[in-house]
């Protein structure tokens, strides 16, 4: 078994699209978020200010429009029918304009064109006119749920890549849970487990498959989520020294062929305080109670909500920051929400992250993260790694 | 000296702002693009499908619209007067609805306000309307460019912070090539050399500066450049082993509150054909032809075009790729472009990367890229690092 998307579930992809395409009587799709691209042709690269374009019509003709400097790399990858290309961006004629005139020589120019985005994306020094300036004759229609309507449950490759993910994404938690001690910049246990599970990826699985997306290799850090800082959501590292009596919040991830799954931990560096103890406990209450309601036709809205009510109900909410999770796969967040005003249902094959947080100020924040397959009749936890205070104090 | 911009330095960002707004008559500008954000605020952050939005209006009040999660991260760090927030996205009320609301709170929802990207950007899975849809009776302006304007010539504490980061770039680019030896896998030479310089970064001058923007501390590596590999320009790394023979293709960065320079050398394990040799020769030429023309009042068109001209006469074009380089400080490639397609001149100040490459079917690439700083009358090399064959030569 192969740690790659096949080409028969590419194929799959396709004509699930196709059927889309033909539901909404379009003539073709133009699609430019890497990941949409990624998702349809297996193909990686980094996104700069230099447009790259898929367009899919609805005969099923696959083409890749890419930079030069990108062509026999997407030649090599990508999983389409043609590569054509542009020189450069901004150059003399702008890689918009070429787009457009590509557009109009598949005899698109006057169609119903399906887009993610309306151009292109605000990356970089990039600026441009929007596609449909330049294709008057065409009738452009927002179709991005096209592909998320696609995206947001997981087929069985993708299911096993996350396992995958997983289980990489265990082993480099718990060389960071190992590596800590007081003393130790943040850096050097992150990057010493991060350098140790990538290696022996490369050993174990290297070669079998490509990587791409997030980052290269497995992952796990902190990101300055260290003591008193842990109080923000999204810190950002600021290389500190950890001491006996700080609260640890932990991230880490594994990326297999483009996925990965998320697994965050709370760890207590030295014996906590009660107070710690207290915030520590609900929160893994608060994330059993939304894992608890996890199963096929349940409201992602009514996850969140319940997890509110917790909140309320236990005189916390002044300690709420977030909603409960988020979808997952080959973006770091992708739909669906784990969030109140997010109204469709949980499916068998979504995957999601259960992630509510106590932030309190002047003490710390509290979060354990988990990626949740949603199953026939529940949950299965794909990142299942000890939860309990007693198995996250790290004794100095 | 801090290595941080000082709050003077915002401040007369701000007052050019102004200006600008002033001579656009504009009431107001609308800024989402979170490098812009950065060079306004001091603020660094992790943009996700939650909208982070700066408001400066013409009377020079500067507002921060957040989500809950990172209001007190905000408070603690960005250069503004207020902050606000929305709860979260999606929620039941779309953050850009609040956005708006705030907008017409402050006396702006029928003024004429200047914005970087009408809404919000295309990031993981956000969906949302245009503020212009919101804000109907607003006259929406696009003027990404004033901001650009200012961001496009470096100031004395931003080349200050580059002239840092290109210290740390070549102490780790030095550690990497240190430790290349065939049989290892790329990722434990690049992992083993960032890990080094970061914490050397951490230990002089930890604390003394906050790191944000791309990555943080100082990282070198290959990416997937690597033997035949060197050949795609964007290659991604796919965990190679080094092996006697390998052309390689490395790239250097340093974080210093949120700025950095690349550096980037092609290295050959062990001894060079004669056709490496002769590529390699070309290749250092080509970057000393574009070199040699940076100086203020050069069209930057005319660099990339000398650049091109040196591959037609050389009878090499077969082999060429991309333009000859681009700026970069906030973000990895801004503008200036130095492409034949952007006819503005060099100015003092401007910092841009030097990189022309010769990438050849079945051999490998070959690009050296430097950091060069537009000086009053020329230039100067901010990552002075060999270029010559036999300085980069790995013998084994």
């Amino acid at each position: 078994m192969r740690l790659v998307i096949s080409v028969n579930e590419l194929n799959r992809r396709i004509q699930n699209l196709l059927e889309s395409i033909n539901k909404e009587r379009l003539d073709a799709l133009y699609i430019v978020s890497s990941a949409n691209i990624a998702y349809l042709t297996n193909f990686f690269f980094i996104p700069t200010e230099r447009p790259i374009a898929y367009v899919l019509t609805k005969n099923g003709d696959r083409i890749l429009i890419v930079p030069r400097l990108e062509y026999e790399h997407a030649i090599k990858y990508a999983y389409v029918d043609k590569v054509l290309y542009y020189l450069e961006y901004p150059d003399e004629k702008h890689p918009m304009e070429r787009i457009a005139q590509i557009l109009k020589e598949l005899k698109l120019g006057d169609k119903r064109i399906g887009f993610d985005i309306d151009g292109y994306g605000h990356i970089y020094g990039y600026r441009g006119p929007r596609l449909s300036n330049l294709l008057k004759e065409a009738k452009m229609i927002y179709a991005r749920d096209l592909i998320e309507e696609l995206r947001i449950v997981k087929s069985d490759e993708e299911i096993m890549l996350m396992r995958e993910s997983a289980k990489w994404t265990i082993y480099v938690h718990r060389l960071l849970q190992d590596y800590i001690q007081p003393g130790l910049y943040e850096d050097e246990i992150s990057m010493a487990a991060s350098m140790e599970a990538t290696l022996a990826i490369a050993r174990a699985i290297g070669g079998l498959y490509r990587p791409g997306g997030w980052f290269a290799g497995a992952h796990a850090g902190f990101r300055g989520q260290i003591g008193l800082h842990s109080f923000y959501p999204h810190s950002l590292t600021q290389h500190f020294k950890l001491k006996k009596g700080d609260i640890l919040v932990t991230g880490a991830g594994a990326n297999i062929s483009g996925y990965s799954v998320e697994l965050e931990r709370t760890l207590i560096l030295g014996e906590p305080s009660d107070k710690v103890k207290k915030y520590f406990k609900l929160m893994v209450e608060a994330q059993k109670t939304a894992m608890d309601m996890i199963k096929p036709g349940i409201k992602c809205s009514d996850v969140d909500r319940m997890v509110r009510k917790f909140f309320k109900d236990n005189g916390i909410m002044e300690f709420w920051r977030h909603h409960t999770g988020h979808g997952l796969g080959l973006e770091m967040h992708e739909a669906p929400f784990l969030d109140i005003g997010y109204n469709r249902v949980l499916k068998e094959g979504m995957i999601v992250s259960v992630e509510p947080g106590i932030y309190v100020p002047g003490l710390g924040g509290f979060r354990h993260s988990d990626t949740i397959l949603v199953t026939g009749d529940g949950y299965e936890t794909l990142t299942e790694y000890p939860r309990e205070l007693e198995d996250l104090i790290i004794y100095t």
